[in-house]
């Protein structure tokens, strides 16, 4: 089984038939299509109240899937679902797609260990067409499907769509996609849910085309004496009604002094339309659901709609937390200035290194606020580069900024940065230039589930010549890798990983201290077994270590702080006790630090006995982190356990 | 260090004066500079002949660098090289280049052990910018380069030049870039070079948009009637050259019926003009260098210009061998059909598998005939895509193919699908869709060199959790591996690698046998140490086995053929022998079958000494494949002195 498998909760709560009269009678969206048209707007309404309700307590993606309710409610009612098939891309405004599916009952688990999953999870419903926790995969995914289509001659023709927002079409993926979307002659349609943001404010020109794509004042006027012009000089001589749209694109193009880029692509494209506006989707659903080739309606929709703090302050409810559904207070953590944030403590780490050494630059791919770049941006703005959702193009950037004598510090989650794989060898690791990559959300991030986990890095950077590699335990060995990565010593690239969540800070205000590079830290003495350790869980290891000593068991622990390179001289003292080796990461066990250090005895002539923990050789699913740790026997009790069994001791039960 | 150092071969050929007048007398761009307008068409001549006559007998990247002869001249005339950053894009076109900046007398040294590199190299150069083996990168890597250079204030401002071919600009990352590109507010000039090739006919609707980006014949006659209407109408009220070319290219797209894609994108657009006009180009670009903004020039160029025989036929020419530059007669390598490439096995095996199961498609980024793909695709056009230099597109599109039932052979070199890490995990292996990867060019490819080392795959895939990894060591194995891959019991992604070169066919018209999965077989037996290899280096351990037999050191030998799933019966088998382990394998060391092995045996507690053999954890330099082997301690030789040293026993020198 290549997922890890927990019992489903099956648990129901039906949504209350009083304040939510139409989807609480909606049990799959044969349903739905059994309503007239006039109840749409009602099902719409509820949909959006269950939603406040349920997220309000049940924290999750609010304001995305608020801004989707009309048009999921349109796909639905349109399409033959789940015979056609709908691609979400990301998945965030999915959740009326969950509600509309068979779902709403147990909605109350959404991202609950056993639960839901937070995205569109195919394992999960039939009406998931494909895995969407990554951005810009949409069109690519359905593109193939509706290339099985064709080569099945399926009968009747399924239609394929995929949905996709205005920050995801900017990734290269998505460009890929419409680059080979006429290509392979598909009946695609693509549905551009345009809200104008990304999680957070949107960038990139794609995005300010779009923005300015629009009828503009005086193309209605103007329209009738180009067109006669035109049709006057056989410009426009084919009747046929692709001719004259074109033609209609191009004249509006001409007169807002802008181009109509997917038509360029051979994509035929209708819009903008006011994506709140039911029935006028629904129509123009209809009437372009079967043309062939592939087409792009662009939909104009408001992040949060219908729940107005949402409205009017879009990027904090992307994921807004518990939040109180009448006055839309948002229940936000206590801050805790000795136990921060490890994305906090990067931000305000940054902006201060970045204060005195001008030579540094941060960069991220959309995610300024999530990995707390934005502090550095409101001191420093012309030193922040948020290029959207492109981790493959911020990588390569900065390969160019560090030719040419600059730091950069490119922060992005371990997930998203698989994307960027290449960028990282070929464009900056193969230079030696001095990139160091802040990995945020490193190893089980918790209600994200699989899609976010970032529990392959390790292994990956790992492979990669001259990379170092680090991860700190607690936040004053953060501030000091990120310190020691902006001093002249520091060679080539690096990777920093670290959790969400939350670390020791001894003084947040405390001069900067450099670190050994290459060099790890001993943090308890004991001579039964040796336990190394990389990054947060150190914690989770000293409370094992607590519970192991209790039963007779006395272990030493060195956190290695750097996985590459190696610290050969924790590694030599720990070889030459002869006692057994207990390695312990927050990432896959496969060929991560319980791997390099089976390497690097084998290499030295080294026969020990060598207990690696770490997230197993399976997807993980969602649920809260410490729940994971335990399913993934990396809890501080699975530690112990493994180091009482090492160390061969009879003890009694843990 | 983090590349393998080798000497350098300093050894200088002149170009004959003779023979190249102009090109004999350069040995910086300044000398090139300082020639009068009316030489430089015989510089151009010079450069042409000098690559026939050279490349004919020292094989390397052919066509593309004849197209861009002009263009080479033209860039390092106009523009302060080196303190203007020229960045090229995959580089294939760069060898005029290395020509103009000192490096014609070390030309003869090209692509081989310790001689010029093929690609553009930073090691090698201040000429070369930024490393350019892998499609798509300059936009990017200029636009970092300029970023920077407008937070340093360099004076007198410098200019950076992307120059990006019309395959390559299709490609995610590159339209990152351009999307980037206009909000990054930078001043990078980027040159399209535009010859409507790939290393294959290129495809994607960007291209076939390019290809008719032209003015129609009706334009001129034309354009004065629309102009003066839009100035009557007030849409051009500005005088502002930008508006007025903004406003010409609109009109342009108008009555082409086709739209400008980078005005769209706030990127000037100027062309497309004749990139071997020397004299126009020249002009063209003294005029736009200093305008503010990104800016886009668009030169049509022919592949192979200047030497017939490519002009006609450029596929062949993009890396022809050895030729007679007289006929043009290329000398081919003979076949064998008991040693046949490993490309050509995949492609008559895939060939033959898809006449039978008409699930099976073939799917290829711009590489069908290195593939050997195009052995399906001229038998089964439908069945194949080729979707461009689009790796991620690929792998994500062969997933929506998987999720609705095909069985899609995604055919990618090693090194180019690090670029589809994300989508391997994300869009296949989390749903466990049956995708096979085809992972060609794995392992050290020779001349090639660092960008093209195909070395890191077996580490990154076996990372992934249900990823099934397997590598062949000879024709045999890869047919009955694909043969496996496409019956019923295959399950999720599975991951076939097999390098450039050749292996052991025993009949090619034999009838397939399936294999069992996660099973290796033993080839050898001996009582003095356990060799487990993976792939194709099972030739060269064989011969390495045979040296240690004379020395008296008998080996047990076994072809591992998966490394994951492992064979835990072998393992059980040899580590209860007690005797040494030797793995070998032609990937890195770090995290690959090596590290599995010890993994294993130290789950299953078993301590014994174990050698790993492979790519050290370094980047390899490029030379001929038996240089590199024996360069990175790969070689019989070197296995031989491993296994003698393992096994203990006191040997004569070998």
């Amino acid at each position: 089984m290549t997922t890890l498998k927990v019992p489903t909760d099956e648990s129901v709560i039906k949504p209350d038939s009083a304040k939510y009269p139409l989807l609480s009678a909606i049990n799959s969206p044969e349903d739905l299509r059994n309503l007239p048209l006039d109840k749409l707007g009602g099902v719409c309404n509820d949909i959006r109240g269950f939603l406040i309700e349920n997220l309000s307590t049940n924290p999750g993606h609010f304001a995305s899937s608020m801004g989707a309710v009309e048009l999921t409610v349109a796909l639905h009612y349109v399409f033959n679902t789940p015979y056609d098939r709908i691609v979400w891309d990301v998945g965030h405004q999915a959740y009326g797609h969950k509600l509309l599916t068979g779902r709403a009952g147990r909605f109350h688990t959404n991202r609950k260990l056993g639960g839901l999953s937070g995205f569109p999870n195919p394992d999960e419903s039939e009406y998931d067409t494909f895995t969407a926790g990554h951005a810009s995969n949409s069109i690519s995914a359905a593109l193939g499907m509706a290339a099985a289509g064709a080569l099945k001659h399926e009968s009747p023709a399924r239609h394929v769509v995929a949905v996709i927002g205005d920050a995801s079409i900017g990734g290269g993926l998505a460009f890929e996609g419409l680059n080979n979307a006429a290509n392979a002659n598909s009946n695609l349609l693509i549905i551009l849910n345009d809200n104008d943001m990304s999680i957070d404010r949107n960038v990139g020109s794609l995005n300010s085309y779009l923005a300015h794509l629009t009828a503009s004042k005086g193309y209605n006027s103007v329209r009738y004496r180009f067109g006669r012009l035109a049709r006057k000089m056989g410009l426009v001589t084919d009747s046929g009604k692709g001719r004259i749209q074109r033609f209609n694109n191009s004249l509006k193009s001409l007169i807002t002094k802008e181009q109509n880029i997917f038509e360029g692509l051979n994509i035929r494209y209708f819009g903008p339309f006011d994506g709140h506006d039911l029935p006028r989707i629904i129509k123009v659903l209809n009437d372009i659901k079967d043309i062939p080739g592939p087409r792009l309606l662009h939909l104009r929709t408001v992040k949060g709609k219908g729940y107005a703090p949402a409205e009017n302050d879009p990027a904090p409810w992307h994921a807004p937390g518990c939040f109180d559904p009448e006055s839309g207070e948002r229940k936000g953590e206590a801050d805790d200035k000795h136990n921060p944030k490890f994305q906090q403590v990067f931000g305000n780490t940054i902006t201060a290194l970045a204060e005195k050494n001008d030579r540094i630059v941060g960069i991220t791919a959309a995610m300024s606020s999530g990995t707390s770049l934005n502090i550095m941006q409101k001191v420093m703005p012309e030193r922040v580069f948020d290029v959207g959702i492109s981790e493959g193009h911020a990588v390569t950037f900065a390969g160019g900024l560090a030719k040419e004598g600059m730091l950069p510090f490119v922060a992005i989650y371990s997930a998203f940065i698989q994307r960027a794989y290449d960028n990282i060898i070929h464009d900056v690791a193969v230079q030696e230039l001095p990139v160091t990559f802040c990995i945020d959300r490193a190893g089980l991030v918790g209600e994200d589930g699989v899609t976010h986990h970032g529990v392959l890095d390790l292994a990956y950077m790992r492979a990669i010549p001259g990379m170092t590699v680090a991860a700190p335990r607690d936040a004053d060995t953060l501030r000091s890798l990120l310190y020691t990565a902006q001093l002249p010593e520091r060679k080539g690239a690096w990777a920093i990983r670290y959790p969400r969540g939350r670390g020791y800070c001894s003084n947040p205000d405390a001069p900067f201290t450099p670190i050994v590079i290459g060099k790890g830290e001993q943090l308890r003495e004991g001579a039964d077994v040796n336990v190394l350790s990389l990054g947060a869980l150190a914690s989770e290891v000293e409370k094992a270590l607590d519970m192991a000593a209790q039963k007779g068991v006395e272990c030493a622990h060195y956190d290695m702080i750097f996985l590459k390179p190696l610290d050969e001289d924790i590694l030599e003292k720990v070889a030459k006790t002869g006692k057994p080796i207990v390695t312990v990461e927050d990432g896959t066990v496969e060929g991560g630090l319980g791997g390099a250090v089976l390497e690097w005895l084998a290499k030295k002539g080294y026969q020990l006995p060598v207990t690696r923990i770490g997230v197993p050789d399976a997807f993980v699913p969602h649920g809260k982190v410490p729940q994971l740790f335990k399913l993934c026997g990396m809890d501080a009790d699975a530690i112990a356990k493994a180091v009482v069994a090492a160390a061969g001791k009879e003890v009694a039960e843990l």
